[in-house]
């Protein structure tokens, strides 16, 4: 199995609801330096897994629509807590669209499964990883 | 899969016994920066894979009893070599009873999986992973 | 010149005010993990720089004053941009200020300078180096 | 399941055909960190996965026909575009060799897979894993 | 004093001349890692060093300038081995002239000195810093 | 000024005396890795601060001389507490040696200023600079 990865990050506010979270139930923020790995099984003619320009140009546009946002008034997420286990699979959602769709390319098609990774700081990180069958 | 890491770490003594391990053979140390990844398929009603304070609390009181001690006096490693691997083994194991006896809490009891990754240097790492089930 | 760092981290939220900051003037966050150096000529007679058990206690304390909150609403930053730059400046001033009241020990009055250093992402910090003289 | 992992790195000049690689069909080069994992279900009687020390050597060896080099003048990657996930199997499939010939140790013999991850900047890396049945 | 750092890469061919360089005679290449650190004694009224993207443009336009290069090529490198200090020294000049003829805005004109760090493996970086004056 | 870093790491056991150590009392041991960092104004004929593969093995005997030690009983260290900061000088004085009786090669004597960095977690470091003259 072939896996490329590329990074890129956001820097977002929210806060969570619920008395597991203690002191994070306050208005706080994250900066989440974001990993995706793309895993096919062969290589396509060129020896690439994707497009990595137009892979990293993917991850830009849709951490682009988070960034510098108060994640609680994004309509998307009304009554979810934006942690950072339920960030990664939104991030892998909206990715997987734009696998599916072909905006990685054609090639990309072949792409079977992603992991999408969120590091909130040098002692704690989050992933969401799936199929894209 | 979801997939929640937090980091911590330990410094021990020990030596090894068998010649494959050259140098090693003396008594020398390490410090291990332990990573341990909690897995399951779904989030619970909170929106996590567990509760990373409890997650980050289990973790210490783990390394705690290991943590500023020769490991060859260790009553529980008696005839072993405490190597990287088995290190991350013994990390797992005790990790993974906390988790089935709810001091992770109730919701922690759907964690599926665990892996356990010590790095004890820039250039050398050790992992266990298993099923809790 | 010896120097000795803790590192330690927190999550705030904010708004930065100014064209120059583009998309950060709307309410967004980051984690900053922070690198405190203390820095001194000789060591003590326990051959250390500082208790590190004590110097790891007061950056916690100091964080704890800023973590899990929206800057914005302290009164203490009112009209002020809470950059990177900035904080790294007021923790810097906060652990200053108990170095100099004995709460590292007395041991650390000798200690000459204090670096403070924010990351807040893998490809952007800012820090605050001064005297306590 | 046990895991080891040691790194090394390479450092090779190379260029790519095709329009998917933009700029990057010039003559330019790179750096890669290399770290190759290997799995095992059971520790063996030393309670190690693989001698660390045959497992670094052998890395050392297979990068080294490949260090400082100018990769498109190498006669087995005629034709080819030596790209990180190429490489990352190139490294893999000459590794196995070695694990299958006996050179890490009988013991080795045991281990079940490889991964081997070439970084190639703080932004992109890629991997290659299989099974060494 | 205050420092912002901002952290691009690139990634180049090269040969060295000279018995000491050993293999680095052959066509070779490298990831370089850039970080540049811009320092000065006061914040400006924003309550910042530098307009950090405005800094980021300009590190990205001085490495695009050699990115995907094979410096032997490059007539301003006639005769020269592009060492990652060289190379440290040649980014530090061109950023320097950026900032003296305003590019990265007036009050970026206050920056006192520069420093340079290219990290060309996980075990070896090069610098070189100076003053603006 | 110019600056080239080389790292490497060793493993020790050792323990501490005095109540300030807490727990670090008993015999515990560290992973260090260790960064050295070698400055001058100017570079050499061949465009180097230092030749790297003398620096890199210079820094591998020094760790030699310590690696897979408990340093409770080198008689070097008889009666000191063998701290970080303490074994940061230690490392600074040995390379120093070395520059100065030219095993580092007769350019490496233009060396002005050697900093020694021994990091000891991902939450903690110490180091040692000073001037070779």
């Amino acid at each position: 199995m072939y896996t490329v990865c590329v990074r890129d990050h956001m820097m977002i506010a929210h806060s969570f609801s619920g008395a597991v979270f203690g002191p994070a139930q306050r208005m706080h923020g994250a900066t989440y330096v974001v990993d995706v790995e793309f895993r096919r099984r062969e290589l396509d003619a060129d020896g690439i897994v994707v497009d990595i320009g137009l892979a990293s140009e993917a991850l830009r546009q849709v951490l682009a629509a988070l960034n510098y946002r108060n994640l609680d008034e994004e309509p998307d997420f009304k009554g979810r807590n934006t942690t950072t286990e339920f960030l990664a699979r939104t991030v892998f959602d909206r990715l997987a669209a734009r696998v599916r769709d072909g905006r990685l390319g054609a090639s990309a098609r072949a792409v079977e499964s992603l992991r999408v990774t969120l590091h909130e700081s040098h002692v704690a990180w989050a992933a969401f990883e799936g199929s894209l069958a």
